[in-house]
């Protein structure tokens, strides 16, 4: 049961965008352009870093809903999200990606955590600095959400089947448009 | 020196702002809005809460910077945000404060480490579920802006002198029009 009288019996941070429409314009906003605008790196990939850092975080809601919308934007699906959830080191992925995943670790951690060191092995990979810059700001705006969605004690469905059925919409419609003017009526 | 090629030689999360105007804009946005917008908390006891959270992630440009903004705003002034980073438990703030300063420190070490017991004590010192709410959401934006700022290892100047002519400019000026707007220029 959530910490605070929600207006609605929506899960996780949709609860929470729909309590407060002030708050929740901006967040679906940041969350738009890290996951979804314009960007070198795919919107899978993307996603991949949010569901790693939010299983990081032992969030349930947010690593459910994140890896469902990564497997529908990556080829290796599921099974590939999983293996980069249990050991990055080891999965399938490209180098770039697999050293943009430790820089996502090191942010999780602490923001001093992240090394020259791992930065350079980014960039060796070729990674670019505006990759390397929204590796860190997505790993941190997760470190957030799980924050946020924990911190209130928003409830998180069981069912696998809600989560995937939620990234279908988010890979169609995307962040700022459903939840937030959802929020602003209700 | 940061970690990537920034497109000014602003310190902190300035420098990153005006790298980024993409993301400047929701970000500065969101700051507003939490820590100046319509609320029965007073800007300086958000501000407060934004250098507690801050000084505990070890932000040194966050915490200078809020901690000004909290001292320019607060009638203790800096003797008080002082006071309230050393130990909040023996800081001369109303009860209501401190549970909510309490609640902000679990969410820094943890959404799941915020617990009933203290909602329930931060509600029977006064606090409403809102306030509740936005304490929950400031702490958690600090553990994404702290993490952005270390994890990119921007400067961060020493002069305290810089921190409280920032501070005067923001509470004159607020979070989204100079910064962001530099940014789109830049």
């Amino acid at each position: 049961m959530p910490h605070i009288v929600l207006n609605s019996a929506e899960p996780g941070i949709r609860g929470l965008l729909r309590y407060r429409p002030e708050t929740a314009r901006p967040l679906s906003e940041l969350t738009e352009v890290l996951l979804r605008g314009p960007s070198t790196l795919s919107r899978g990939e993307r996603e991949l870093i949010a569901a790693y850092v939010s299983a990081l975080n032992d969030c349930r809601y947010c690593s459910s809903s994140h890896s469902a919308c990564a497997a529908a934007q990556l080829p290796g699906g599921m099974t590939l999200v999983d293996q980069v959830r249990a050991d990055p080191g080891s999965a399938p992925v490209p180098a770039k990606l697999k050293a943009l995943l430790t820089i996502a670790s090191a942010v999780r951690d602490s923001g001093r955590a992240v090394t020259a060191g791992q930065v350079a092995e980014a960039r060796a990979a070729g990674a670019t600095d505006l990759e390397i810059h929204d590796t860190v700001l997505i790993a941190a705006m997760f470190c957030m959400v799980n924050r946020y969605v924990d911190g209130l004690a928003t409830t998180a469905p069981d069912d696998p089947a809600l989560y995937a059925a939620g990234a279908q919409r988010l890979v169609v419609h995307g962040y700022v448009a459903p939840p937030a003017e959802a929020g602003r009526e209700g």
